[in-house]
């Protein structure tokens, strides 16, 4: 079999699931139920105070588009595969599935007595999926045949290895915190994707390989 | 790597969100519920008073239909991809994945005295889409490296560039009318799509290259 | 452009709403709510009290099945496409992605004293396909050259042409006869398709391409 | 035609309805409405509560991931196809279909004194996804013209034809054994999942195809 085809399906079946996960978020957002609204007034306000669903389905949108990116990007390196690392990728797919619940959890109850709670679920979430990412790297470098060349498993550990653990460290932080102060957790968390996203659109093509 | 795989996956993921988006549509039509329709007459009366969510789900499913298009025409002639490229590619998604919310909003209110809002709402929808357009085209531009070839670039700058603008205005334009004569605006809104889909069906294959 | 990807990517996005179209059609049958039933006489009961939602649910996976079955066949003689083509694919979309609405609507309705005018929607939902198909066929037929070569041509105007329209006339005639005898429809439909499935598995595969 | 292109388009749609099919299973955890739970305590409790869901979920998606890397595997070394064998594939599809309502009825009546027959449909669903590997290898050892060579469909033969032999006989069992003590059968059939998942992850590539 050729290096091309022994990926092809496991990245396509991976395509599928990010794809179905991220446009499942858009479910999660009700409209207001006919003859609940009298005026224009009262829609605009409506659509106003569901801010915090746009914000969960924005903020899960960029995380499953970013990690989508990576999934991409490494698999431009990676053409081999092993049972470890096809069931590997499949807890990846897990933790994305999930974030679909997890995310109408925490925009459902944002601005409530009960935000707290909800927003730690969500932390856990980003900690779980990045946990995921970091047996992911274990699998494929486990032995150097997942990968092209020695150099592409060379650029990955650099690239991915210490980025994944700062970014555990950093997300079960936010976690801890996320018990006392939620909202402060959540600007963080919001931030660090932000602020991922414009690190990637600014860099240049060769080092987009990374791991979050 | 070669040319061909290089946005091969990004144009899979693309095609996944375009599907899944284009068939959630149907979620959206309810069946009136067993039990509250009493005649068969009530019962045909019933699936004719629901023609505001047939008329969205027509419209969004050309829409998207015609987006998806659109997408698969340019990459006939990009085959190269950048980071800013793929989060471009990523924002029209989500303008994609946003369009079952305000056709749901829209259908539901079309009939209604708040139908107004619900199609401003929609018209912003679309415009958001048309933005992403631009977008997308100013990030496939800015070097030429991403097309196949000079001519490809010159062709899309034609065929792509004018265009989205004049859509942009017409859309800003449906925008704002939709305040004071909201169905109007979704008339001339259904009626360029459906221009729209008999120009492309009546025009030879080579010139099909647009931007929408 | 090479052959093979010129419609490549038209079939991916096919696939994609034929797979979630077939899988969307389980969410429609619900499950008892927890604390309706209170004996497992009534947990069997009720189960099989819901035999129409089966009944539709397995007609419709056929269905889609059989015509996605179709579609592979026929672009393994085709190769090429054109703007009218690809529009004509997506009108064949649209009547499958109708099919959960009027499954749904047909199932739900199938015990009740308004069975006929659901089962007659139901029927109009497959004459439509049909029409589709006959459209397809319209589009891909009229200049050769989307074909691989002329042979193909001939043993796809063969194949498709008559059985097409035969089916045409068949299905008519079962959305007229449905307003009369709903469920003489219903079985003669449900024969149709069982009747096509023992067809397509005991031909040899040469001869698999048609047009339904 | 090329082998490789003959079950590509197979491959895919059965990936989309697999991708689409395990992603489902999360829209079956609900989250609690905002209002009925009143502190954080009750918020926690609420969601530790709802463990069946969880359950069901972890363990759908499992036999669905698990199911796709078996189907994956076959196709490295199937490379033809015939109407008997795609139709059997649409079959396979059809009970993983099935697999999302079995799943949230088990899910749903776990803890209920309905658990008893609600965990036999889950048995048996599970059951009938066996059979549907046994018509697989049927239908695909017919003739030895679908395998690669001569080698691998005697490889094929060994890895699969007695473990799916032996797997309905367990499955068979458990649904039986279900009637009177269920969930010593639902136990029986997560160690048996746990199992193989661990086994694919100690064994080399070469020995993963298998029939489940």
């Amino acid at each position: 079999m050729s290096d091309k085809t022994e990926t092809a399906r496991l990245e396509a079946f991976c395509d599928g699931v990010f794809a179905i996960a991220i446009t499942l978020l858009i479910l999660e957002i009700k409209i207001p139920p006919v003859g609940s609204l009298h005026t224009v007034h009262d829609f605009w306000l409506h659509l106003l105070e569901d801010w915090p669903s746009w914000f969960g389905f924005s903020l899960s949108f960029i995380i499953i588009l970013v990690s989508w990116v990576n999934h991409h990007n490494i698999f431009k390196i990676i053409n081999k595969s092993s049972p470890q690392f096809t069931y590997a990728n499949g807890f990846m797919l897990f933790t994305i599935v999930v974030l679909p619940f997890s995310t109408r959890l925490m925009s459902g109850y944002f601005t409530t007595a009960l935000a707290q709670p909800a927003i730690t679920v969500y932390c856990f979430s980003i900690l779980l999926h990045n946990i995921s990412w970091i047996l992911f790297e274990r699998t494929s470098m486990r032995s150097a045949s997942l990968f092209k060349d020695k150099a592409s498993r060379d650029m990955f550990a650099k690239a991915v290895y210490m980025p994944s653990r700062i970014a555990f460290l950093f997300y079960f932080s936010l976690c801890v915190l996320s018990f006392w102060l939620p909202f402060i957790s959540m600007s963080l968390m919001t931030a660090s994707w932000v602020y991922w996203i414009f690190t990637a659109i600014h860099i240049d093509p060769k080092k987009n390989e990374s791991g979050q």
